[in-house]
């Protein structure tokens, strides 16, 4: 239902109405200027040819540098989500299936339904400061799963996963022979150091996929990309040409010219959305909403007893405040997802509609 | 090894050595400036966020009205190939198999293969002028066939299928309850008028995939669109929302400002075109090799009795000309392909060496 609030919320839009869109993963910060102008001038210097269908070999390199592996480790893509999926194409294409904790980020489960692979959710909860249990995993991992995928710091949770957790999590899908793709899309921007899954992987064996879209407000300009072993690059890279061929080279130089950016980006980012956090969490709190504080951007997702979620969001959404319903995200019924990603004073009339509302 | 070729091309030239390279449709011709300003005041206009996965509204009502159709009928794609992957995607996964004329564009049989769909060649020959004999069409087509794909006008050839034939195709498809996925992406640049799938589709039956790359000189821009029935096209849209989001709403803008300049720009490129398939007709006639006269953009197909064009492809990179091995295309060893992709001097100078390598 993500998706069809998205469209709804554009068309409500469209139809001259206001709408505070607090349901996606879109900051309303604008895209710093010099990194647009580091698109128009590669644009001007004629980089608008194919190119690669690994990424530039600039940006791998620099990207390379960042993560402490090689160049070939290392391939672009048209946003993490297509990383997610060309990734899932490759491990999960005609069966098998994937562990996913729960609440997880829509996608995840789509793609896998799209490729005929069968999804096996492992429930966590609010009351539990949403850990995984290792017990649980371990027994729900058969012969048939091919991957586990973890979102770290999660989206809708905010929440960072515990080092001795995914310690455990590492091992257990070691021992099993079990691929993890872990999605770090918030890691860089979290309030506090998140472990990555690169810091297990003395064998390139787990999967990382990330983007410049949450770190440096970038999301429309759709690039992103994956850290595996040399192997899986190249066969990301083979379906890369038989599909998307190459994310635009200006694209990628506005990239390398953000990277650049990343320490004074990155600081703004985590303190302007630590101070909206602090405000939403003091009304939500007052509001009577349960939730765990947000650890990273962008996301509350507060849950009340008895919410029809559904429900809620669509009459939320006709008082021009468009949010998530936790059923996006699982079997969360009660929950549902506020992205702060609108200027502080319409967060500010956002959560006063969404107290009055309930 | 269409793709092979090409990496290596672009790794020798990164080692410093000069390529010509022919072996892409790729044009040489830069973006307009005024395409280029149109994207860089997009993105300072703030237009880098996420957006709708079917494209833009007026993006989609501009190419609803040249092709005349309705908006809801046209969908935005990051290049034409991602229109055909994901057509393939929806049409062919789990099975059955397509039909494909060759000599082929190389992608459509790696995308069938990538999804576990069997290809069933329908092979043409220069020597009948290329022509697909419809007898052989129909008694191809079995209870497992669920598309044929027509490249019109045909990559390697640069042939167009005439009316009567195209006719024929689309009576037994229709009677036969087939797809036709009309990949037309050098149409509007051909050098005569090319009869469109669109002109049979009444029943909104058969879907057409194409782009903005050749006709506008934006290969590395990666922006397409598919125009299909409602239906098919709501599901492209959540294939796009689980995949690649959106094209960037800058590079859309981009778009939208080429059409406004389509007349010009694409007798430009007719002008330029039509131009070097004379001078490389002329030199490789006189060479001995045998090919039908280009009728669009961007390639010549010739051929050489005997001649193994792998062989010959590797030595000639070697030589510093890149083209591609005619068993890219299908079972055609014996023809190689070159893309007119560069100034006329270096297509003369490059026409010289491969003159003189044979």
């Amino acid at each position: 239902m993500l998706y069809e609030i998205n469209e709804k919320a554009l068309k409500l839009e469209s139809e001259g109405k206001k709408i505070i869109r607090l349901n996606l993963g879109d900051p309303d910060l604008a895209t710093a200027p010099e990194i647009v102008e580091a698109a128009y001038s590669a644009m001007k210097a004629g980089k608008t040819k194919y190119s690669s269908s690994y990424g530039e070999n600039n940006l791998r390199q620099k990207l390379a540098e960042r993560h402490s592996v090689k160049a070939e480790n290392v391939v672009i893509t048209p946003g993490s989500k297509w990383g997610i999926f060309a990734t899932m194409f490759l491990m999960m294409k005609g069966g098998g299936n994937v562990i996913i904790p729960t609440p997880y980020w829509t996608a995840y489960d789509l793609i896998a339904k799209s490729l005929g692979a069968q999804t096996k959710l492992l429930r966590t909860e609010l009351e539990n400061d949403w850990k995984v249990d290792l017990a649980t995993l371990e027994n729900m991992i058969d012969k048939d799963t091919r991957m586990i995928i973890l979102n770290n710091p999660n989206n809708p949770t905010s929440k960072i996963m515990d080092a001795k957790t995914l310690d455990g999590i590492v091992e257990i899908a070691n021992r099993k022979g079990v691929t993890i793709l872990s999605d770090e899309v918030y890691g860089t921007i979290a309030f506090t150091k998140t472990k990555s899954i690169l810091e297990y992987n003395g064998g390139h064996k787990h999967i990382l996929t990330t983007g410049f879209s949450k770190t440096f407000s970038m999301t429309g300009w759709r690039i992103g990309y994956i850290i595996a072993n040399k192997m899986f690059v190249d066969n990301i890279t083979k379906l890369n040409q038989i599909t998307i061929n190459n994310v635009p080279v200006f694209i990628q130089e506005a990239a390398l010219r953000a990277l650049e950016m990343q320490k004074q980006l990155s600081t703004k980012i985590k303190e302007e959305y630590e101070e909206r956090a602090k405000i939403a969490s003091k009304t939500l709190a007052k509001a009577g909403f349960k939730f765990s504080k947000p650890e990273a951007p962008f996301y509350v997702f507060p849950k009340l007893d008895g919410l029809d979620s559904e429900k809620f969001t669509l009459d939320l959404l006709d008082k021009g405040v468009a949010v998530a319903p936790g059923t996006a995200f699982g079997d969360y019924r009660e929950h549902f997802r506020i992205s702060l990603t609108a200027p502080s004073e319409e967060i500010k009339v956002a959560l006063d509609k969404i107290s009055e509302a309930v």
